[in-house]
């Protein structure tokens, strides 16, 4: 079981490959949300997201002789992007399987980094099937983008380092995919903030997180469709446990209102955060009621947008 | 003769009003000078550029009488919204002279900051006349954009924060137009790190300082072309001996590269920086031979853009 204890000593661990983020507040922002937000600018982080806490975490935490063969996930996001960078710091090898039809932005990026990308069709069988056959072939250990420990415990890392920088949170904030951040952000904020609450949000495009939370059990994200590209998942069933036992509310929010947050945040905080990170901020702002003077952690998940394709200039 | 004790006092005076930046690192960055790059981050700044600090300093500067009449400027910039801000912080009025010409987003941003706009026609006379004639009826303190010792003693403070927080400085750089953040820069790198090189960046469109440091004496800017709307003034009288004295080098820059560094920095550093800030980093890049192994500090003077009309959207 994961737990505060390995959440700290991921922190030590990976603390020479990451950047401490820093933690940013805006008197605009504020006034949308009637309390003072405070934001963990995981988008600041290397990779340009909070992956390569439990990336590094994940790679650095392999004995030398498995770490030899290699690292492998299949992942078109940021966890590729911060799998091949921790293997690379490693000096190992990292292959990443992709849809083909993945952005070329982003599989540029992967190579940039120095992975070996292996394309595959679009689908979840095709995807597995592709890394099992890397896996056999190659040795190489298979770091899940979050449904594994050592990846919630690398995630935990943001909101260890958010908390020590703000005393006396009421509400710590962070978005739901696979649930790897927000499980690690949860069991966090319960170790040592336990007056604080960890609230989850996710687009309504894909509420699979507050349908598995209402049903007791996972249900699995269909056909997700949201701007919020980084959400589309299912939970993961390591994850799902911790955030039922640790999560206080799940909330849902449309795609035209994480679209306004995440200019907004652009705008008046002048960090570019992708559609996935405003969707906290988004939900925030819609129930200030219950917001209302608090003081409110917002861990800020990535930054990596298509700079030629803005999601506010885009005809949807 | 403004100096570092001036530049020391501005800092205390203003610290209740601004924020302190971050300073951020970014590896792919640091590739492209084949230097290590320390960016100050006054694109962060309150107002969303470094001009805050300046207005600070000459709003809380002012005698308690003085105050109370109020301030102005002529601008349809940064200096514009800071100005207003920090009167509003000390709760005496504002009076802004803006071309009636001067973008909307910037006259509301203005106005949401509480100030009062007059407009008049877009030439230097008419701002000049106008500015005039409201000093005249209300006895408000004229605060010029740059040409004032408060406002160089208050830019100063970014480096003097960079330089703090960051040891071992080969070169600062900072963008010059009217030449406030430069001299303020240029003196405190002077006082605080001998050792270090200050060098400025403009638009080879709006090349004055350059030509001015040639020359000997103040050149005017004649019709500037250029991107970086906000370096398009000439040097000013306090600020050009300064810079004379303290600057190493101005480097001019394409507003093509300028465009490459700013979308760069963008996508890789995830952070909003307006033209005027991409500069000295586009600078940099075409200086790499020069800054070879250097430890290079880049004041990003501001993030205000607008996010409908992106350089490498437009068609130029």
């Amino acid at each position: 079981m994961v737990g505060i204890d390995e959440i700290r000593n991921a922190a030590t661990r990976i603390a020479p490959y990451i950047h401490r983020t820093p933690v940013l507040t805006c008197r605009t922002l504020d006034e949308r949300v009637g309390g003072t937000v405070f934001f963990k600018c995981e988008n600041l982080q290397k990779v340009g997201a909070f992956k390569m806490r439990g990336a590094a975490n994940a790679v650095f935490s392999l004995d030398d002789a498995t770490a030899a063969r290699g690292v492998a996930t299949h992942s078109s996001g940021n966890h590729a992007q911060a799998l091949a960078r921790a293997a690379a710091l490693r000096g190992v090898p990292a292959t990443i399987v992709m849809p083909r039809t993945a952005p070329a932005v982003k599989k540029r990026a992967v190579a940039g980094y120095g992975a070996r990308i292996v394309e595959c069709e679009p689908t979840l069988a095709a995807r597995e099937a592709t890394l099992d056959e890397v896996v056999q072939r190659t040795g190489a250990a298979f770091i899940h983008p979050y449904d594994d420990e050592r990846i919630i415990a690398g995630q935990g890392t943001a909101a260890l380092e958010l908390l020590d920088e703000v005393p006396r949170l009421d509400v710590v904030m962070a978005p739901v995919g696979g649930g790897g951040l927000l499980s690690g952000t949860a069991l966090t904020v319960a170790a040592l903030a336990p007056g604080a609450r960890t609230i989850a949000a996710e687009p309504a495009g894909a509420d699979d997180a507050a349908r598995s939370m209402a049903a007791g059990e996972i249900i699995p994200s269909m056909d997700p469709d949201t701007v919020a590209d980084g959400l589309l998942t299912s939970l993961g069933t390591r994850n799902f446990p911790i955030i039922r036992e640790h999560v206080a509310a799940i909330w849902t929010v449309a795609d035209e209102a994480i679209i306004t947050a995440m200019k907004l945040t652009w705008e008046r905080m002048k960090i570019v955060i992708e559609p996935s990170s405003a969707v906290c901020f988004a939900a925030a702002m819609e129930h200030r009621d219950e917001l209302e003077g608090c003081r409110i952690g917002i861990i800020l998940s990535g930054g990596n947008v298509d700079l030629d394709r803005l999601p506010w200039q885009e005809k949807r």
